[in-house]
């Protein structure tokens, strides 16, 4: 027999997981969208040419899930060897196919283009606890842009739409990758030095600063510094930067002084001048969000001008942010999970068979009216139907038998009150519309 | 340069497509949500044995896109020739996924399992016109029940959600593959003759009914009869069907008069005889909506109760319907598309920079009493701002310059009706509620 488990790194969601996640990310799309962004969906599937070399960082290149040529392609191919195979890869990111569809629609899109992509990337990591191989993004960016009004604007969205599922204590750190540069440069580095030292850097989570320290030796040799130091302890401020880039420095802090005074609901603004975020497409600030429960970020982004230069004659610049919907979705499970819960529907048993047609169509005036409900959709005793409703959680059921059918005097059953409300029928979505609006959950003959 | 069209039979949408996409999505979830349906999602990816032999139709089975092994194994399955390369595939359907998950969680799954399931599927066809190898569809499925209540609820389901997102004019076909089956048997036709057959007669709408039934008569030779060329035209009842499986017949005609005493919004509910909507799982009812514009269903469903047995010791039998979203979206396009730009909402211009933060900050109180509020996301003159304002369609658009600013009395700006209406800022919401909820769009000083 087949195994039933999804493949190793992949998962299914049901019930109460799969309805957290969906109305998670109803509420996030709610909130871009609430900002004037609009959504845009890309294929799973890209040309392997738009994936590799896009500067989406060689380990997301590394990590890229390939999909076989087909037909006659694939006989040709096989006798080419391992590269010839594969034509498309999936997606890794969001940000890769972004960039390729404004250099495609570049004509018809008016700048600046403020869009949302929601939706799942892949990548082939090594399966492990807490890291899958398929996950959600939620990516916020504008294209056009060339000033921290983009910046603002992508982060006063996420914060807004992680605020609108019920996190808090996030706080935001920021960097601006001209920065580290430029400190580079007056260090000597070549380009190489300067990617390997900003890869030991984004290793700071994980390591011990001593350890992270005698790295950073063993790779500077002569040219390790106190400076170097202050960076790893995030002691350097932007002052201190303003000497080896001036425009930058002023820009940030700038941008800071900006976000503080919108009051944004975060623990606290940052300059964090060890943030790296991956040796990938940025090209000016970079951020993250932070969580005092975690030593990982919920989410990030930053300037990338260059991208979608590498699909367009023209460069354009562009800033984005993207939410890390599974961590996300970790830190607000219980919280969310009994919100979702308590938003009940109505159950309606079918006490005989003769009766379903009443009952449907009842339930569907009801329905039509904005409520959820639920009807067992098997010929059952009523026993298996009542633990059906009891375990499903619902609260209320309408009582709707024979005798009720034929006077139209239905009776709306309480399970938590152990209660019963007798109704007519044409006061019956009055009495559903007091009953479900009330946030108490009160019982109306309270 | 890389090029940036989207992989061939793949596609981008951006703009008015994918807000209308979007907002479908919803609404016909929110229907199958009010059903008491709870939603699942399942990975892209599948092992590909779960795809193979799943019953899922050899057709399909053929069109799956294979990913290839990573590394070693990689390395390994190199030498062993095509079939050892790919260890994963990309789902072609939901059904399948679904029924895999149902084997694997069905120690903690209440049934019947009244569920949903919305996400795109691929399929390696030959990209041509109109022919997609990505699409959505959106699966609404009851498993665990036996009896046609589950039919009647998941054909309910997927009316009212076709009638919510606007479209109507559709009419349900129904038949059962017992029906089929019987007289298949009835004719001494062995498996392979009855699939033959069931392969010819779904081609039925790809084809003259001349040139069928001469396909027919070639392949049935000697048992071709009146009768079958009465099932093509579809001319045999389901009285007539009696004589060959009773209870299926009068299964059926009981559904059908149920559904009929449903009053859905289609325009007719007919019996076809020729209908096999696939060679695949189906065991009993099958079903689908058409639409007097087209020669192709717009949706299609039925009892599959052997799938489920396939990936677990007890069979359990289990009814779906799916919607074919891409086709739905093309027939909706036009209407959906001008309800959706009527939508609009809000745009606050930048009169000046420093003034930024001031209108960020109102904006943020505006949207979270449920409005969308636009801010130009770069330093720009008045100009830019207002084309993107006339571009985006923003009909109204709050003026808040220096001096409204201080004064705290601002203007609201009609641009359909290019008048201002003066408003100080602790009225602001009020007419904002007014001026949005009017649904003629009628200036409040009209």
């Amino acid at each position: 027999m087949v195994s039933t488990h999804p493949p190793s790194g992949f998962r299914d969601f049901i019930q109460g997981d799969a309805r957290l996640r969906a109305s998670l990310i109803q509420k996030i799309s709610d909130v871009y969208q609430s900002f004037g962004f609009s959504p845009i969906e890309t294929p799973a599937l890209e040309n392997l040419d738009v994936l590799l070399g896009s500067g989406g960082g060689t380990e997301n290149e590394k990590l890229i899930f390939k999909v076989m040529k087909r037909g006659e392609k694939l006989q040709e191919a096989l006798s080419k060897g391992e590269d010839a195979i594969a034509d498309f890869g999936l997606r890794f990111d969001l940000t890769v196919p972004l960039s390729r569809v404004v250099a495609e629609y570049r004509g018809q899109i008016q700048f600046p283009f403020k869009v949302f992509h929601i939706g799942p990337v892949w990548r082939a990591e090594r399966a492990q606890k807490g890291r899958f191989r398929e996950f959600i993004q939620c990516d916020v960016d504008i294209v056009g842009s060339k000033t921290n009004a983009a910046e603002l604007e992508v982060i006063q969205a996420v914060v807004a739409a992680v605020a609108a599922v019920g996190g808090s204590g996030f706080e935001l750190r920021l960097n601006d990758r001209r920065l580290l540069q430029a400190f580079a440069e007056k260090l000597d580095l070549d380009a190489k030095g300067f990617s390997d030292f900003a890869v030991l850097l984004d290793k700071k989570d994980k390591m011990e600063p001593a350890d992270l320290l005698l790295e950073l030796k063993s790779l500077l040799g002569s040219k390790m510094s106190s400076d170097i130091e202050r960076i790893v302890k995030e002691e350097m401020s932007l002052k201190d930067f303003a000497a080896v880039h001036s425009q930058a420095a002023a820009e940030l802090s700038g941008l800071i002084a900006q976000l503080e005074n919108l009051n944004l609901p975060l623990t606290q603004i940052v300059f964090d001048p060890s943030l790296v975020r991956g040796i990938g497409y940025y090209t000016g600030t970079v951020f993250e969000l932070r969580h005092s429960s975690a030593g990982y970020s919920f989410g990030g982004g930053g300037r990338y001008d260059q991208l979608i230069g590498r699909f367009s004659k023209e460069p354009i610049p562009a800033c984005g942010f993207s939410i890390g919907f599974e961590r996300l979705v970790l830190l607000l499970k219980e919280k969310a999970q009994a919100e979702v819960q308590s938003q009940s529907g109505l159950f309606i048993p079918v006490f005989d068979e003769k009766l379903r047609g009443d009952v449907l169509r009842l339930a569907s005036k009801i329905r039509s009216q904005g409520f959820e409900v639920d009807v067992f959709p098997d010929a059952a005793k009523l026993k298996a139907q009542f633990k059906y409703a009891s375990e499903k959680k619902y609260r209320w059921v309408l009582i709707l038998g024979e005798d009720e059918l034929s006077s139209r005097q239905f009776k709306l059953k309480d399970f938590e009150n152990e209660k019963e409300i007798p109704v007519k029928e044409p006061e019956l979505l009055s009495l559903l519309r007091k009953v479900f609006s009330d946030p108490q959950g009160k019982s109306p003959t309270d």
